[in-house]
């Protein structure tokens, strides 16, 4: 089944908003993911975030990049971003997210 | 560059919300594209809509599953029923969706 993980073994159950962009040429892209109020962020979760790990019967996708937005001084929201280097990158992700959009009742909408 | 028509040769603007299902084995799906306030529907437009056609550089997927959706009498949205019965099917559909969102800055969200 496919997930996610901030932290190895733990499924982060929220599920995000994803953004995609892609240049017109299809050889790069990023897919940005907000997840509001995540449970990785809960008071009581008590690990530290190590990356956001994209996990399905293929394999893993990892990126480093999670920034915590803060209001009023408390990280409320993660906001991820999965970088894409060529078509290869771009379908295994696609193939990710299908799985996971599926599973999750994701549609397509206008951010 | 990936559109949407709803009669041969004019392109609908108004971007859809698209909702997709997915059998658990991947045989079958169904996408399901709402237009809110759509062109085709405008009183102006004077032209019969013949189906939804959705058309990119492979070339055209068509349905004929649009519905209106009545309020105070009048159609203001259309519901639009796109099935697929293969892993091909569903494939070369996303390949569509894929191109669509990036061009008309389409994520993946909660329905």
């Amino acid at each position: 089944m496919a997930h996610i993980e901030f932290v190895r073994g733990i499924k982060e159950e929220t599920i995000p908003d994803v953004r995609l962009t892609r240049s017109k040429d299809g050889t790069n892209g990023v897919a940005t993911f907000i997840f509001s109020d995540p449970q990785a962020l809960a008071p009581d979760f008590g690990q530290e975030i190590t990356g956001m790990y994209l996990i399905d019967e293929e394999g893993e996708l990892v990126t480093r990049e999670v920034k915590g937005k803060f209001v009023n001084g408390q990280a409320r929201d993660l906001e991820v971003m999965y970088a894409m280097k060529s078509v290869n990158d771009w379908d295994r992700f696609m193939r990710f997210m299908e799985r996971y959009a599926t599973e999750n009742e994701l549609g397509f909408s206008k951010a």
